[in-house]
Protein backbone atom coordinates (compact mmCIF):
# COMPACT_ATOMS: atom_id res chain seq x y z
CA UNK A 1 0.00 0.00 0.00
CA UNK A 2 1.69 3.28 -1.87
CA UNK A 3 0.80 6.36 1.01
CA UNK A 4 1.02 9.78 -0.66
CA UNK A 5 0.01 12.73 0.23
CA UNK A 6 -0.13 16.37 -1.94
CA UNK A 7 -0.27 19.83 -0.63
CA UNK A 8 -2.75 21.36 -2.92
CA UNK A 9 -5.58 19.84 -5.22
CA UNK A 10 -3.08 21.87 -8.10
CA UNK A 11 -0.26 19.93 -7.54
CA UNK A 12 -2.43 16.52 -6.92
CA UNK A 13 -0.74 14.24 -10.07
CA UNK A 14 -3.70 11.26 -10.63
CA UNK A 15 -6.03 10.07 -8.17
CA UNK A 16 -7.38 7.03 -10.45
CA UNK A 17 -8.40 4.14 -8.41
CA UNK A 18 -6.95 5.45 -5.63
CA UNK A 19 -8.57 6.05 -2.19
CA UNK A 20 -8.42 9.61 -1.78
CA UNK A 21 -8.82 11.52 1.80
CA UNK A 22 -9.28 15.34 1.47
CA UNK A 23 -8.17 17.08 4.05
CA UNK A 24 -8.88 20.58 4.45
CA UNK A 25 -8.55 21.43 8.51
CA UNK A 26 -9.09 25.14 8.40
CA UNK A 27 -11.94 24.72 8.11
CA UNK A 28 -14.04 23.22 5.32
CA UNK A 29 -13.53 19.24 5.96
CA UNK A 30 -14.11 20.10 9.59
CA UNK A 31 -17.39 21.89 8.38
CA UNK A 32 -18.47 18.56 7.27
CA UNK A 33 -17.83 16.60 9.41
CA UNK A 34 -19.36 18.50 11.96
CA UNK A 35 -22.12 19.14 10.18
CA UNK A 36 -23.01 15.83 9.03
CA UNK A 37 -22.38 14.48 12.81
CA UNK A 38 -25.26 17.03 13.85
CA UNK A 39 -27.66 15.35 11.43
CA UNK A 40 -26.94 17.27 7.88
CA UNK A 41 -28.63 15.08 5.72
CA UNK A 42 -25.69 15.13 3.31
CA UNK A 43 -23.40 17.93 1.74
CA UNK A 44 -23.33 19.00 -1.28
CA UNK A 45 -19.66 20.68 -2.14
CA UNK A 46 -19.96 23.38 -5.20
CA UNK A 47 -16.88 25.27 -6.48
CA UNK A 48 -18.57 29.08 -7.24
CA UNK A 49 -20.78 31.01 -5.77
CA UNK A 50 -22.48 31.41 -8.09
CA UNK A 51 -23.03 27.76 -8.52
CA UNK A 52 -24.25 27.42 -5.06
CA UNK A 53 -26.64 30.21 -5.17
CA UNK A 54 -28.26 28.71 -8.38
CA UNK A 55 -28.35 25.18 -6.35
CA UNK A 56 -30.10 26.09 -3.66
CA UNK A 57 -32.62 27.89 -5.92
CA UNK A 58 -33.26 24.59 -7.96
CA UNK A 59 -33.34 22.81 -4.25
CA UNK A 60 -36.57 22.81 -2.12
CA UNK A 61 -36.53 25.24 1.31
CA UNK A 62 -34.63 22.35 2.82
CA UNK A 63 -31.34 23.39 1.95
CA UNK A 64 -28.89 25.79 2.87
CA UNK A 65 -25.80 27.72 1.85
CA UNK A 66 -22.77 27.59 3.68
CA UNK A 67 -19.38 28.31 2.71
CA UNK A 68 -16.60 31.29 2.46
CA UNK A 69 -14.67 33.55 0.36
CA UNK A 70 -11.58 35.34 2.07
CA UNK A 71 -12.61 33.24 5.23
CA UNK A 72 -16.16 35.76 5.36
CA UNK A 73 -20.01 34.51 4.77
CA UNK A 74 -20.84 35.56 0.91
CA UNK A 75 -23.78 37.64 0.65
CA UNK A 76 -27.24 35.90 0.98
CA UNK A 77 -25.95 32.98 2.56
CA UNK A 78 -27.02 30.93 5.66
CA UNK A 79 -24.28 30.06 6.96
CA UNK A 80 -20.11 30.86 7.05
CA UNK A 81 -17.42 28.59 7.40
CA UNK A 82 -17.49 28.13 10.74
CA UNK A 83 -17.74 24.37 12.29
CA UNK A 84 -19.92 25.88 15.38
CA UNK A 85 -22.06 27.37 13.26
CA UNK A 86 -23.18 23.98 11.95
CA UNK A 87 -25.21 22.73 15.13
CA UNK A 88 -28.43 20.01 15.07
CA UNK A 89 -30.48 22.81 15.19
CA UNK A 90 -30.11 24.71 12.45
CA UNK A 91 -28.47 21.62 9.94
CA UNK A 92 -30.56 18.40 11.66
CA UNK A 93 -32.22 16.69 8.07
CA UNK A 94 -30.89 19.74 6.27
CA UNK A 95 -29.31 19.84 3.00
CA UNK A 96 -26.16 21.79 2.95
CA UNK A 97 -24.85 23.52 -0.30
CA UNK A 98 -20.95 24.09 0.73
CA UNK A 99 -18.57 26.28 -1.06
CA UNK A 100 -15.08 27.16 0.28
CA UNK A 101 -12.11 28.91 -1.45
CA UNK A 102 -9.84 25.34 -1.33
CA UNK A 103 -11.73 22.75 0.42
CA UNK A 104 -14.58 22.29 -2.01
CA UNK A 105 -12.66 22.53 -4.83
CA UNK A 106 -9.78 20.00 -3.61
CA UNK A 107 -12.97 17.34 -3.53
CA UNK A 108 -13.93 18.47 -6.95
CA UNK A 109 -10.46 18.03 -8.18
CA UNK A 110 -10.18 14.06 -7.83
CA UNK A 111 -13.47 13.50 -8.94
CA UNK A 112 -11.77 10.42 -10.45
CA UNK A 113 -10.95 8.65 -7.12
CA UNK A 114 -12.23 5.20 -6.00
CA UNK A 115 -13.01 6.64 -2.80
CA UNK A 116 -13.18 10.49 -1.89
CA UNK A 117 -13.46 10.14 1.92
CA UNK A 118 -13.58 14.01 3.91
CA UNK A 119 -10.59 14.05 6.80
CA UNK A 120 -9.92 16.02 9.69
CA UNK A 121 -8.32 15.78 12.93
CA UNK A 122 -11.66 15.29 14.32
CA UNK A 123 -12.56 12.13 12.75
CA UNK A 124 -8.62 11.19 12.15
CA UNK A 125 -8.67 7.45 13.88
CA UNK A 126 -12.28 6.72 12.27
CA UNK A 127 -10.78 7.95 8.69
CA UNK A 128 -7.66 5.72 9.23
CA UNK A 129 -9.68 2.31 9.95
CA UNK A 130 -11.32 3.02 7.19
CA UNK A 131 -8.99 3.47 4.94
CA UNK A 132 -7.40 0.14 6.17
CA UNK A 133 -10.33 -1.56 5.98
CA UNK A 134 -11.19 -0.78 2.71
CA UNK A 135 -7.76 -1.53 1.71
CA UNK A 136 -7.76 -5.10 2.61
CA UNK A 137 -11.01 -5.67 1.64
CA UNK A 138 -9.36 -4.74 -1.56
CA UNK A 139 -6.50 -7.55 -0.95
CA UNK A 140 -4.16 -4.19 -0.08
CA UNK A 141 -3.66 -3.76 -3.84
CA UNK A 142 -4.93 0.40 -3.70
CA UNK A 143 -2.85 3.28 -2.79
CA UNK A 144 -4.12 5.73 -0.38
CA UNK A 145 -3.82 9.96 -1.12
CA UNK A 146 -4.19 12.34 1.32
CA UNK A 147 -4.98 15.25 -0.29
CA UNK A 148 -4.23 18.50 1.35
CA UNK A 149 -6.52 21.58 0.02
CA UNK A 150 -4.17 23.94 0.89
CA UNK A 151 -4.38 27.72 0.78
CA UNK A 152 -5.01 29.43 -2.71
CA UNK A 153 -2.45 27.10 -4.63
CA UNK A 154 -0.13 27.19 -1.69
CA UNK A 155 1.29 24.62 0.90
CA UNK A 156 -0.75 24.67 4.24
CA UNK A 157 0.87 23.57 7.09
CA UNK A 158 -2.37 22.71 9.61
CA UNK A 159 -3.13 20.54 6.28
CA UNK A 160 -0.01 18.60 6.45
CA UNK A 161 0.15 17.83 10.20
CA UNK A 162 -3.08 16.38 9.87
CA UNK A 163 -2.01 14.29 7.20
CA UNK A 164 0.85 12.99 9.22
CA UNK A 165 -1.66 12.40 11.89
CA UNK A 166 -3.82 10.32 9.50
CA UNK A 167 -0.89 8.71 8.48
CA UNK A 168 0.16 7.80 11.77
CA UNK A 169 -3.15 5.86 12.79
CA UNK A 170 -3.13 4.23 9.81
CA UNK A 171 0.42 2.82 10.24
CA UNK A 172 -0.81 1.64 13.67
CA UNK A 173 -3.51 -0.43 11.77
CA UNK A 174 -1.66 -1.73 8.88
CA UNK A 175 2.13 -2.73 8.90
CA UNK A 176 2.63 -3.26 4.77
CA UNK A 177 3.48 0.25 3.61
CA UNK A 178 5.25 2.64 1.48
CA UNK A 179 5.42 6.47 1.63
CA UNK A 180 5.82 9.72 -0.53
CA UNK A 181 8.48 11.54 0.68
CA UNK A 182 5.72 14.26 1.64
CA UNK A 183 3.74 11.54 3.40
CA UNK A 184 7.25 11.09 5.36
CA UNK A 185 7.85 14.53 6.00
CA UNK A 186 4.11 14.63 6.90
CA UNK A 187 4.75 11.90 9.45
CA UNK A 188 7.80 13.09 11.21
CA UNK A 189 6.14 16.73 11.11
CA UNK A 190 3.04 14.89 13.00
CA UNK A 191 5.36 12.96 15.44
CA UNK A 192 7.77 15.91 16.77
CA UNK A 193 4.44 17.68 17.77
CA UNK A 194 1.98 15.42 18.59
CA UNK A 195 1.69 16.69 21.90
CA UNK A 196 1.73 20.93 20.82
CA UNK A 197 -0.30 20.96 17.33
CA UNK A 198 -1.53 24.27 18.39
CA UNK A 199 1.56 25.97 18.83
CA UNK A 200 2.56 24.57 15.30
CA UNK A 201 -0.11 25.42 13.89
CA UNK A 202 -0.14 29.25 15.20
CA UNK A 203 2.69 29.82 12.91
CA UNK A 204 0.63 28.64 9.51
CA UNK A 205 -0.16 31.55 7.76
CA UNK A 206 -3.87 30.31 7.25
CA UNK A 207 -4.27 30.47 11.28
CA UNK A 208 -3.05 34.15 11.59
CA UNK A 209 -5.61 34.81 8.86
CA UNK A 210 -8.26 33.13 11.14
CA UNK A 211 -6.87 34.68 14.13
CA UNK A 212 -7.02 38.48 12.40
CA UNK A 213 -10.62 37.44 11.63
CA UNK A 214 -11.63 36.23 15.46
CA UNK A 215 -11.89 32.84 14.26
CA UNK A 216 -9.71 31.38 17.27
CA UNK A 217 -12.25 29.32 18.41
CA UNK A 218 -13.07 27.55 15.18
CA UNK A 219 -9.00 26.84 15.84
CA UNK A 220 -9.34 25.63 18.91
CA UNK A 221 -12.58 23.40 17.81
CA UNK A 222 -10.87 22.12 14.57
CA UNK A 223 -7.56 20.96 16.39
CA UNK A 224 -9.10 18.64 18.24
CA UNK A 225 -8.57 15.00 17.90
CA UNK A 226 -10.53 12.07 17.68
CA UNK A 227 -13.72 13.63 19.06
CA UNK A 228 -15.48 12.42 16.25
CA UNK A 229 -16.09 8.51 14.70
CA UNK A 230 -18.12 9.14 11.63
CA UNK A 231 -16.44 8.84 8.21
CA UNK A 232 -17.75 11.56 5.50
CA UNK A 233 -18.11 9.67 2.41
CA UNK A 234 -18.42 11.34 -0.94
CA UNK A 235 -21.19 9.73 -3.24
CA UNK A 236 -20.33 10.53 -6.89
CA UNK A 237 -24.47 8.94 -7.21
CA UNK A 238 -25.36 12.64 -5.80
CA UNK A 239 -22.78 14.46 -5.96
CA UNK A 240 -22.70 14.94 -2.56
CA UNK A 241 -21.14 14.12 1.07
CA UNK A 242 -23.35 11.72 3.43
CA UNK A 243 -22.14 10.01 6.06
CA UNK A 244 -20.65 6.18 5.53
CA UNK A 245 -23.96 3.32 6.74
CA UNK A 246 -22.63 1.27 9.03
CA UNK B 1 12.06 39.84 4.35
CA UNK B 2 9.51 36.76 3.39
CA UNK B 3 11.16 33.63 2.79
CA UNK B 4 8.98 31.15 0.62
CA UNK B 5 9.47 27.50 -0.34
CA UNK B 6 8.22 25.63 -3.38
CA UNK B 7 8.07 22.22 -3.79
CA UNK B 8 8.43 21.84 -7.66
CA UNK B 9 8.45 24.36 -10.34
CA UNK B 10 4.88 23.45 -11.68
CA UNK B 11 3.66 24.53 -8.22
CA UNK B 12 5.41 28.40 -7.94
CA UNK B 13 3.07 30.80 -8.22
CA UNK B 14 4.79 33.61 -8.38
CA UNK B 15 8.76 34.77 -9.44
CA UNK B 16 8.25 38.13 -10.65
CA UNK B 17 11.19 40.61 -8.86
CA UNK B 18 11.95 37.78 -6.43
CA UNK B 19 15.74 36.87 -5.96
CA UNK B 20 15.23 32.77 -6.42
CA UNK B 21 17.38 30.18 -4.96
CA UNK B 22 17.09 26.94 -7.40
CA UNK B 23 17.64 23.77 -5.37
CA UNK B 24 18.08 19.94 -7.20
CA UNK B 25 20.42 19.01 -4.70
CA UNK B 26 20.36 14.76 -6.66
CA UNK B 27 21.48 16.61 -8.68
CA UNK B 28 21.45 19.02 -11.25
CA UNK B 29 22.21 21.96 -8.96
CA UNK B 30 25.10 20.39 -7.17
CA UNK B 31 26.52 19.35 -10.82
CA UNK B 32 26.35 23.14 -11.68
CA UNK B 33 28.07 24.45 -8.74
CA UNK B 34 31.20 21.80 -8.78
CA UNK B 35 31.59 22.20 -12.69
CA UNK B 36 32.16 25.98 -12.39
CA UNK B 37 34.42 25.17 -9.38
CA UNK B 38 36.38 22.86 -11.26
CA UNK B 39 36.87 25.99 -14.15
CA UNK B 40 33.88 25.94 -16.91
CA UNK B 41 32.75 28.89 -18.08
CA UNK B 42 29.66 28.45 -18.10
CA UNK B 43 26.29 26.25 -17.72
CA UNK B 44 23.89 26.02 -20.16
CA UNK B 45 20.76 24.47 -18.81
CA UNK B 46 17.75 23.83 -21.36
CA UNK B 47 14.88 21.73 -21.34
CA UNK B 48 14.80 18.81 -23.65
CA UNK B 49 17.63 16.92 -25.12
CA UNK B 50 16.52 17.46 -28.63
CA UNK B 51 17.65 21.42 -27.75
CA UNK B 52 20.99 20.36 -25.93
CA UNK B 53 21.65 18.73 -28.93
CA UNK B 54 21.22 20.89 -31.47
CA UNK B 55 22.88 24.01 -29.47
CA UNK B 56 26.07 21.55 -29.38
CA UNK B 57 25.90 21.71 -32.89
CA UNK B 58 25.78 25.74 -33.10
CA UNK B 59 28.54 26.24 -30.62
CA UNK B 60 32.13 25.47 -31.45
CA UNK B 61 34.14 22.91 -30.11
CA UNK B 62 34.28 24.12 -26.58
CA UNK B 63 30.78 22.87 -25.79
CA UNK B 64 30.27 19.72 -23.63
CA UNK B 65 27.13 17.67 -23.45
CA UNK B 66 26.05 17.03 -19.92
CA UNK B 67 22.24 15.29 -17.87
CA UNK B 68 19.86 12.86 -17.71
CA UNK B 69 17.28 11.36 -18.58
CA UNK B 70 15.71 8.86 -15.97
CA UNK B 71 19.03 9.31 -14.24
CA UNK B 72 21.15 8.13 -17.24
CA UNK B 73 23.32 9.80 -19.66
CA UNK B 74 21.52 10.38 -22.86
CA UNK B 75 23.29 9.08 -26.07
CA UNK B 76 25.46 11.19 -27.57
CA UNK B 77 26.42 12.92 -24.29
CA UNK B 78 29.93 13.37 -22.98
CA UNK B 79 28.59 13.16 -19.26
CA UNK B 80 25.97 11.91 -17.46
CA UNK B 81 24.80 14.05 -13.91
CA UNK B 82 27.07 12.81 -11.66
CA UNK B 83 29.15 15.59 -10.27
CA UNK B 84 31.90 13.56 -10.00
CA UNK B 85 32.28 13.31 -13.32
CA UNK B 86 32.60 17.47 -13.69
CA UNK B 87 36.06 17.09 -13.01
CA UNK B 88 38.75 19.88 -13.97
CA UNK B 89 40.88 17.89 -16.67
CA UNK B 90 37.23 17.96 -18.35
CA UNK B 91 35.38 20.97 -17.58
CA UNK B 92 37.83 23.77 -17.44
CA UNK B 93 37.59 26.47 -19.83
CA UNK B 94 34.29 24.44 -21.25
CA UNK B 95 31.17 25.62 -21.72
CA UNK B 96 28.47 22.84 -20.73
CA UNK B 97 25.57 22.94 -21.79
CA UNK B 98 23.44 20.26 -19.64
CA UNK B 99 19.68 19.15 -19.45
CA UNK B 100 17.95 17.06 -16.69
CA UNK B 101 14.69 16.02 -15.59
CA UNK B 102 14.22 18.83 -12.76
CA UNK B 103 17.01 20.84 -11.75
CA UNK B 104 17.24 22.92 -15.35
CA UNK B 105 13.23 22.70 -15.98
CA UNK B 106 13.43 24.24 -12.34
CA UNK B 107 15.94 26.92 -13.69
CA UNK B 108 13.92 27.75 -16.98
CA UNK B 109 10.71 28.30 -15.13
CA UNK B 110 11.65 31.35 -13.00
CA UNK B 111 13.01 33.61 -15.70
CA UNK B 112 10.57 36.72 -14.54
CA UNK B 113 12.61 36.23 -11.40
CA UNK B 114 15.06 39.11 -10.21
CA UNK B 115 18.03 37.07 -9.79
CA UNK B 116 18.31 33.14 -10.13
CA UNK B 117 20.91 32.05 -8.06
CA UNK B 118 21.66 28.26 -7.96
CA UNK B 119 22.19 25.97 -4.59
CA UNK B 120 22.38 22.92 -3.45
CA UNK B 121 23.93 21.70 0.03
CA UNK B 122 27.33 21.97 -1.44
CA UNK B 123 27.37 25.87 -1.45
CA UNK B 124 24.58 26.51 1.14
CA UNK B 125 26.45 28.91 3.52
CA UNK B 126 27.58 31.29 0.61
CA UNK B 127 24.23 31.44 -1.07
CA UNK B 128 22.46 32.73 2.26
CA UNK B 129 25.35 35.29 2.74
CA UNK B 130 24.61 36.27 -1.17
CA UNK B 131 21.28 36.72 -0.57
CA UNK B 132 20.92 38.50 2.37
CA UNK B 133 23.75 40.65 0.90
CA UNK B 134 21.32 41.64 -2.50
CA UNK B 135 18.43 41.73 -0.13
CA UNK B 136 20.16 44.23 2.17
CA UNK B 137 21.55 46.44 -0.59
CA UNK B 138 17.67 46.80 -1.59
CA UNK B 139 16.84 48.01 2.06
CA UNK B 140 15.23 44.65 2.68
CA UNK B 141 12.03 44.53 0.23
CA UNK B 142 12.80 41.34 -1.48
CA UNK B 143 11.03 38.62 -1.33
CA UNK B 144 13.42 34.92 -1.49
CA UNK B 145 11.60 31.86 -3.25
CA UNK B 146 13.63 28.67 -2.67
CA UNK B 147 12.39 26.86 -5.83
CA UNK B 148 12.63 23.39 -5.06
CA UNK B 149 13.16 21.23 -8.38
CA UNK B 150 11.65 17.99 -6.63
CA UNK B 151 11.02 15.22 -9.11
CA UNK B 152 9.11 14.68 -12.15
CA UNK B 153 6.58 17.15 -10.62
CA UNK B 154 6.64 15.34 -7.04
CA UNK B 155 7.81 17.03 -3.84
CA UNK B 156 11.31 15.50 -3.07
CA UNK B 157 12.55 15.20 0.67
CA UNK B 158 16.43 16.25 -0.48
CA UNK B 159 15.57 19.61 -2.08
CA UNK B 160 13.46 20.38 0.95
CA UNK B 161 15.95 19.83 3.62
CA UNK B 162 18.33 21.68 1.35
CA UNK B 163 16.00 24.77 1.64
CA UNK B 164 15.83 24.05 5.19
CA UNK B 165 19.61 24.61 5.66
CA UNK B 166 19.76 27.21 3.43
CA UNK B 167 17.24 29.13 4.93
CA UNK B 168 18.95 28.33 8.95
CA UNK B 169 22.33 30.19 7.22
CA UNK B 170 19.92 33.05 6.13
CA UNK B 171 18.31 33.28 9.73
CA UNK B 172 21.92 33.89 11.27
CA UNK B 173 22.77 36.98 8.90
CA UNK B 174 19.29 38.28 9.06
CA UNK B 175 16.44 38.84 11.71
CA UNK B 176 13.45 40.45 9.97
CA UNK B 177 12.42 37.19 8.59
CA UNK B 178 8.76 36.16 7.58
CA UNK B 179 8.59 32.31 6.40
CA UNK B 180 5.72 30.83 4.12
CA UNK B 181 4.31 27.51 5.91
CA UNK B 182 6.87 25.44 4.11
CA UNK B 183 9.27 27.44 4.56
CA UNK B 184 9.05 26.40 8.14
CA UNK B 185 8.05 23.23 7.29
CA UNK B 186 11.70 22.75 5.62
CA UNK B 187 13.95 24.81 8.59
CA UNK B 188 11.84 22.67 11.23
CA UNK B 189 13.27 19.28 8.87
CA UNK B 190 16.30 20.85 8.48
CA UNK B 191 16.59 21.19 12.07
CA UNK B 192 15.41 18.16 13.52
CA UNK B 193 18.04 16.40 11.23
CA UNK B 194 21.14 18.39 10.40
CA UNK B 195 23.44 16.41 11.88
CA UNK B 196 22.34 12.80 10.43
CA UNK B 197 20.71 14.20 6.89
CA UNK B 198 22.11 11.22 5.29
CA UNK B 199 19.58 8.92 7.27
CA UNK B 200 17.15 11.13 6.26
CA UNK B 201 17.28 11.26 2.68
CA UNK B 202 18.03 7.45 2.35
CA UNK B 203 14.23 7.02 2.93
CA UNK B 204 13.69 9.46 -0.11
CA UNK B 205 12.50 8.47 -3.07
CA UNK B 206 14.71 10.06 -5.34
CA UNK B 207 17.95 8.61 -3.46
CA UNK B 208 16.69 5.24 -3.73
CA UNK B 209 16.41 5.19 -7.75
CA UNK B 210 19.87 6.53 -7.51
CA UNK B 211 21.14 3.81 -5.34
CA UNK B 212 19.52 1.53 -6.86
CA UNK B 213 21.56 2.30 -10.27
CA UNK B 214 24.98 2.27 -8.37
CA UNK B 215 25.29 6.59 -7.74
CA UNK B 216 25.59 5.94 -3.80
CA UNK B 217 28.95 8.41 -4.32
CA UNK B 218 26.80 10.98 -5.94
CA UNK B 219 24.79 11.20 -2.56
CA UNK B 220 27.98 11.29 -0.39
CA UNK B 221 29.56 13.99 -2.70
CA UNK B 222 25.97 16.02 -2.68
CA UNK B 223 24.58 16.00 1.06
CA UNK B 224 28.28 17.35 2.25
CA UNK B 225 27.38 20.58 3.78
CA UNK B 226 29.18 24.54 2.86
CA UNK B 227 32.53 23.01 1.02
CA UNK B 228 32.09 25.13 -1.54
CA UNK B 229 32.74 29.06 -1.31
CA UNK B 230 31.02 29.93 -4.44
CA UNK B 231 27.68 31.52 -5.90
CA UNK B 232 26.57 30.26 -9.66
CA UNK B 233 24.31 32.84 -10.79
CA UNK B 234 22.21 32.43 -13.77
CA UNK B 235 22.93 35.45 -16.40
CA UNK B 236 19.96 36.13 -18.19
CA UNK B 237 21.99 37.97 -21.11
CA UNK B 238 23.86 34.74 -22.09
CA UNK B 239 21.64 32.70 -21.20
CA UNK B 240 23.72 30.72 -18.73
CA UNK B 241 25.11 29.94 -15.28
CA UNK B 242 28.15 31.61 -14.83
CA UNK B 243 30.03 32.09 -11.18
CA UNK B 244 29.33 35.59 -9.42
CA UNK B 245 32.31 37.86 -10.27
CA UNK B 246 33.91 39.05 -6.91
Amino acid sequence: MFVEVYPTSQSLLDAENKIVIVIDVLRATSVITTALKNGAEKVIPVVTVEEALQLKKNLNQNALLGGERKAIKPEGFDMGNSPLEYVADKVCGKTVILTTSNGTKAIKSCQNAKDIIIGCFLNAKAVAREVVSRSQALGGDVDIVLLCAGTLGNFSLDDIVCAGAIIERIVKLHQDLEFSDLATVARLLYQSTSDKIYNLISIAKHYKTLKELGFEKDVDYCLQQDILDIVPIYDKAISAVRLLKK
